[in-house]
Formats: C-alpha cells, sequence, structure tokens
C-alpha cells in the first residue's frame, strides 16, 4: 500500500479518457475542468483511491508515468515521440551509468528521458543556445526530480561539446551537420552517434556528414507507429493519426 | 583511453558489413570466416586498435552495444525487436530501480534488456514452464552479467506470479489471456501490463480478458520500421524487410 | 483547343489550395465561398481560360478528372479510395468489356468507378437494398453519364445475384461473408471475388466464408498511402494523414 | 460455358501455390516443372477442365487475368507493382478513349497495362532510347493482343514528344526532370503527369523541375502493400515483404 508524498508525481483519472498529471506541490492548488483540487489534499491519500474537487467531481489518484510527466511539462518546442525515443535508447544502449552528450535541450524532453535511463550512476550533458529554452528546461529537469544527473549549459554546439570519451552523443538540430564532427571528437571509441531530423533533405546532408567525419555502421531508420481501436469486436487502426515524426540516423565512431 | 578486460563483451569488425560480438572468456579461441583468435590476445588491448587472426587478417576491437550483445547470445526462441522493445520500456516508464515480473523467458532476451535498464537497484522476475530454455536463459545471464538483477523460475505462470506490488508485467506468451488476471493480483495500484503477441486474433483475445480482469486504459498499437539505403544520392527505403513482427497491448490498473 | 459544352464537368481552380468540381447544367447558379457563377456562362468558353464570379474573383476553368467528378457527388455512405480502388481495378483485371457485379451500391461511388472502366462494352450490376440510397445513386450515374453502363437494383444480395458468368463480383458490405457463396455461384470460371472491409473481425469472417464456398488462390492486403510535403527542401511525409480505411480480400473460382 | 480458343492467354493451376500463364500457340510446347504440355491440346478446352502433362500431372485451366498475364511477359527492366499502377490510372482518370505518352517503355509493362485500359478508342504513345528495349516490348505488345492500341517510338524522349493535347504523360525514366518542360508542351489544358521514381533525391530534383515548368496542384505520395497471412485464425501481416517500390509525383497543366 502506497501513499502520495509531497513532490511525486500523480495522474488523476476520470474515467478512461481524462487523465490530468501533476506534481504534488503543497500550497498550490490545481485546476481542471472538472473543478480545482487543493494539492495539500493529496499529501498521504493512498495511491488508488479517489479525491473529489471542489464542484463534488471525483477523480482516482494513481502514480505517474514517465510518459505522463514528460507530457504534461511546459513545452514550446516539439518532442521526440516515445516509439523513436525508445529506439534510440535500446539501439545506442545508453542505460544505467552511460555518460550521453545531447544538443538542443530544448524544453529538456530527450534529456530528461535519458537523464531517467542513465540514473543513478550516469550523466546527460544537455547544449542549448536560446536562453529561454535553457531556462525552461532546467525548470523542467528540477520538477521531475532529475537536475542532479543532467548538466545545462547555455552554450552553442557549433563551438565544440566540452566532454571526452562520452558513451553516445544525440542530435536534434534544425542543422546537424554543422556538429557532426564535434560529436565525434568528443566520443569514445564505439561510441554511438544518434540524429533525429523531421526532413529527407536534412536526412541525406547528415549522411553526407557523417562520412565525412568518420562516422561507421551508419544506418536511417523510420519507425511508424499505428494505434488501434482497442475493441475486440472492431479492431481496426485509427482512421486518423500522425504518420509522420522524423528520421532516426545512427552511426558508430570505429 | 579504456582497455578490455576479461569477461568485457568486444565486438570484431572487419570493415563496415561484417561484425561478431563476443565476450572476453580467456582461455577461450573465437572462430570467424577469416581465422579465429585466441582470446586470451585481447585481454588489455586498446579500444579502437586491431587485432589479427591466425590467418593474418585484422579485426578492429570495440565496446560491443547492448543489442549486439543480445543478439550475440544464443537463442532458439523469436525475440522481440528494438523498435517493441524501446516502446514497450518508454510507455511502461521501467527504468532504474523498477520491480517487473516477466513472461515467458524463452531465451532470456526480454528479461535480459530489462535487467539492463532496471540496474542497480531493481529487480526481473521472469518465468519459463520448459526447463530447457530456463537453463539456456540462466547461461545467458551470466554471460552478460545480469544475474544479480533477474530472478528466473522454471514454473508455470498460469498459476500465478508470487511476487506483489509490482511495477510492471510484460507478457511474451502464445496465450497471454490466460494469465492477465493473475497480473493484474501482481500489479501495484497505477502499474502497467504490456503484451506482445504477433497474430491479430491473439489481439483479440487479450484485449476482452484485460477489460474482464479490470485494466483501463487499455491501448493496441503496432510499430513498422523501415530500414533506409544510407547513401546520400540513393536515399530510399530498403526494397525488402521486416514488415511485420507483432502487436503491443497495454493496460493499467486504476 | 477545347471548349466546355453544356453537360460537360468542368473544375473551377482558385490558386492552389482552392477548386470546385461541377456539372455544367445550364439554368442553374453555381455557388463558391467567392461569389457565384451562371453556368450558362460556361458553355463555350475555352478550356484554360478563365471566368469571374458576381464578386469579381476569378477561376481557371479545367476538364475535371474522374476523382474530382466523384468526390463532388452527393454523399451519405463512405467511400473507397484511390488507392483501394485502384488496387482493386488491376489486381481484378476489370477493364473495357468487363461484366462486374457490385453490392451495396451506396452512394454508387465504386460501381461508378468501375462503370468509368468498363466502357462502351461491359456493364455492372449494382445491388442496394436501401431505397434511398439506390435513388441517391441512380441520380449520381445519371449526373456522370455513366448510367448506360450500370444497371442498378433496389434488392437485397442475400437472396442472391440475377446475373451469371460474370468476371468479378466486388463486395463492400458489412457482413461480406453472408453473400459469399452467391458471388461463388454468379461467378465464371476464373473469376474473381474482391471485398472490402475495415475492421480485422471482419476479415477473418470473410476469410472462412471463402474457403468454405471453394475460392482459390485467396489473398487480403492492406494498402497504405502516405502524402509528402510537395517542397523539394523540406520533403517529408505529412505529421498527420488518414492511416487506414480497409482490408482488401480478394479470391479465385477454380 | 466457355472454351479456350488459339491465341488466348490462360493460367494452368496445380493446387494453390503453383500457377503458370501462358498463351495458347499452337505448335509450341510448354514446359512446367511437372512435365511440359502441347498447347495445341488446350484449344476447344472448356475453362475450369484439367488437362495432364507428359508425365501424367494435372493442371486446371483458366482465364489468365491481366496481371497475370503482365507478369509472364518477358522483362529485363524493373516493373510498376499493381499498388502503384493502380493508384496511378484512378488519379490520372486515365480509361477508355484516353489518349496518352509514356515514357521509357522499357519492357513495355507501364504502356500495356494502360493500353488495356484505354481500349478500344484511346491510344497509347510510348518512347524507348535503347533498341533492344524498344523491340522486346513490340513483342510483348503483340503477344497480350494490344499493339493495335499502342504506338511505339524508338526515340530519345529528350528530343520532345511528337503528340499535343493529350490527356495524360507517365514517366518512369531515371531523369524525369530532364523532360518535364516537353511534357507540359504535349499536355492538353487540365491534363495530369505522373512520374514514378525509386530514390528520394529523384523526387526532389522533379519537384523543382514540375514547379519550374508551371505544374500545379503537384502532389508526392507513397503506396505501401502489406500482405497478410489469409488465415483466419494466424491473421496477420507476411513477416519480410517489400516494403518500398517508388514515389508517385502527379502534377496539373492548369
Amino acid at each position: 500500500m502506497r501513499r502520495v508524498n509531497a513532490g511525486d508525481w500523480v495522474t488523476l483519472y476520470y474515467g478512461e479518457k481524462e487523465a490530468y498529471t501533476v506534481r504534488v506541490v503543497p500550497g498550490r492548488r490545481f485546476h481542471t475542468t472538472r473543478g480545482f483540487i487543493e494539492l495539500d489534499r493529496l499529501v498521504g491519500v493512498e495511491l488508488g483511491s479517489s479525491v473529489e474537487t471542489n464542484v463534488g467531481e471525483r477523480f482516482v489518484v494513481s502514480r505517474a508515468t514517465l510518459v505522463e510527466k514528460l507530457l504534461s511539462l511546459r513545452r514550446f518546442t516539439q518532442v521526440i515521440y516515445p516509439k523513436d525515443l525508445g529506439y534510440m535508447l535500446i539501439s545506442s544502449g545508453v542505460g544505467p551509468g552511460s555518460v550521453v552528450v545531447e544538443a538542443g535541450t530544448g524544453t529538456g524532453f530527450l534529456a530528461a528521458t535519458l537523464a531517467y535511463y542513465v540514473r543513478p550512476t550516469g550523466k546527460v550533458y544537455t547544449y542549448e543556445v536560446r536562453k529561454d529554452f535553457y531556462e525552461m528546461a532546467l525548470e523542467n529537469f528540477r520538477a521531475l526530480g532529475l537536475q542532479e544527473f543532467i548538466v545545462a549549459k547555455n552554450k552553442d554546439v557549433r563551438e565544440g561539446f566540452d566532454e571526452e570519451d562520452v558513451d553516445a552523443v544525440m542530435l536534434d538540430l534544425p542543422d546537424p551537420w554543422s556538429v557532426v564532427d564535434k560529436a565525434y571528437a568528443s566520443l569514445a571509441h564505439g561510441g554511438v552517434i544518434l540524429v533525429f531530423v523531421p526532413t529527407l533533405p536534412q536526412v541525406e546532408r547528415t549522411l553526407s556528414a557523417l562520412r565525412k567525419s568518420g562516422f561507421r555502421m551508419v544506418e536511417v531508420v523510420e519507425i511508424m507507429l499505428r494505434k488501434y481501436k482497442a475493441e475486440p469486436a472492431e479492431l481496426r487502426p485509427e482512421t486518423v493519426g500522425v504518420q509522420h515524426t522524423g528520421y532516426i540516423i545512427q552511426g558508430r565512431k570505429l
């Protein structure tokens, strides 16, 4: 039997279709379309029990998953989808103890995911040239409780990475080809570069840069996810959905 | 500058197309199509340098990635692909410290991946009814150095799981619907079930069982990966490829 | 140099993004979001020249394509998409001179397409149990000028097809399995059945019925179409799109 | 009850998995892996009955479909798949009576398909620069009985098309961008260009050329087809399959 502590992340469910994910910050009031809840009232509540809003609507209190937490963060940049994040994670082998360099930070979505997985002994170094994004990301890292695993830098990666001998470099930039050689310099032998870009001309330019910088075992993949209508008697893919996010380019320093 | 230690996993590259992944077990001899290498000779070698086989062919010595290690294991069961593993990992939120139950073990591919990510404080409990698979998996866990994070059981899951309050249950079984209620009992509130099945009638039966057992937020997805020809001037998806692995079904205990 | 005749179908273009397809019925007035045009004024106009609406906006007058005509018809039932229609056409070999049976008529979209291709010597027999759909379809066939190639029947196909020795039977029904044996009876030796259904349980039931009725060379395919952003410097699939229409099941009477 | 005539195309089936498509040319002997058949013996045979090879194996005699005929032709160039052909047909509206220009002829696969659909009053003009392909295609057109609907030319399309005011131009060339302006000149107002190319850099160059030549309503699509295992109890996409053929680019002369 687990209870909610101050600072925990919880998801409040109203039926199957409506859910809110929030960090339990004492003293704050949380607004839903069905009234508000004083977050103080959540502290000590047993997971699985329900709470009432000021207008008497009942929500079930549950632990928030990683994805729910990430998606509840303030963001003003495009995020990488779970289908792409998961593949980047597994194929890079980034896990507990890994040292990773990432750019650009944006809202911090990718850096936070990586930090979650390199815990407790690894580290994520993340670069962002825009001051406003950098500050937003810092706030997000603190909200997620991941700040100790992340070193965020407000710097232009075109000037190079400060880290050496890293396990992986991940790039989510409009012009990744301009820093591919810096990534090569920063990687340990055997290290992996992973680049995420939305358009095909970006793929072409990145491929050329990877070859020129000496990367080997270069691969390009595209991952498509279709959500199905989850009714046994009407099983079929949803009619309309996201049919493109981006391409994942991978290379090894060998 | 890193060097190879006894017990490390390395990948030996011959150009871009040929690679062998092996654990450096002193006293063993490793055979390639280009001659053999006494593994003793790899100990102390610097990563990135090259070694010669008995017939004079040179291989570059590099660290093995997670996927390379997994794919080099002895196996006689179908494995789950990185595209599916990654999505299961991210959408379950299984990470360092998580407690996961998994069945059936098979060769141990899924359990090993989960163990890699729950390190160093989490645990994977894996069930396998067949004695031969169970023993093969134990051997694979030891080879990967992941045995301390895995509790393998030679038991039939239709008799239930011994664990309670777990974060996630992952099922890769021919008849997952027969243990869905046991999974529900084993999960903590807010916990996630993830089921991987290759056929559509299996999806339909699993969906019905999930609803009956009380799971909520049920989702079905299919993930398709296309590998591209990684030449900037001829960029296009490979003509022939794997176009189906299976469906991922997800539910929450809420 | 071609000119517009009364009864022709034309498409009126306003830039690249806005287009209206209309049959030039003398005496009618056609409304757009940029004012109206008296259709009488289109008769005799040269294709490629432009006409003005009552508020002075200019549209270029062009021939309407088959798809533009079909999509401009009154419809209250789901239509089959070009990607699926085209495959059904080619893989059935239905072409000039073919005799085809089709059910249910719905708005007449599939029957009209088939009629267009069996011209001038073939025939399409189409069945519809609902009186309102049947009458709407008749009106659509006349508007398209295809009525002489179509025999529409307001009958329940569960009572069987009147035609024998036909080249192909195409079914777009909620319960195609209930008429598969009637389709078999109606087909010539070597004839083809094509069934379009949106859900997977429908595929399963149809497959069972096809086998039981004696169909051979049974195939199931799914066709996915992705539209790309047609800008050379930003080439990539559109982010959101139709990711599912239905499954095409095929069989031969051999 | 239909019978086989000399010159007809038939498909000989041995069970579900083995089939041969052949034109019944009297005096010829047709070899299968199960013995040969003197084609004279097929004349007058009822469709649906069976014939014996010289070693006593029995084949069922059936009408050949369009696709079976096309695939049985001699070919040494890549063909366009039914999924792509069908979409090109429907979205161009090419049908009975249409006048189409096509290049390069290659084996004649696309020209023959178009000729089949423009019968009996339309015409296909097809250009091929290589003499050997041109002659092979002529032979194929005659074998299919489609020669009267096709005008084949052994000419380089970079010198322009001889036809004017055509309904559609279809290009299956390595460098379509070099003739896009010639295609524009050849098309009637409202006419459609359709280009099929396998790689993405080809798409980019073709898009630029289409814009420069004045084409409007430019679209790029990709069509993916997955074949399913047609067993109701094991329904799922085939594991391995063709996952890429090419991209279809479309434009209108408006």
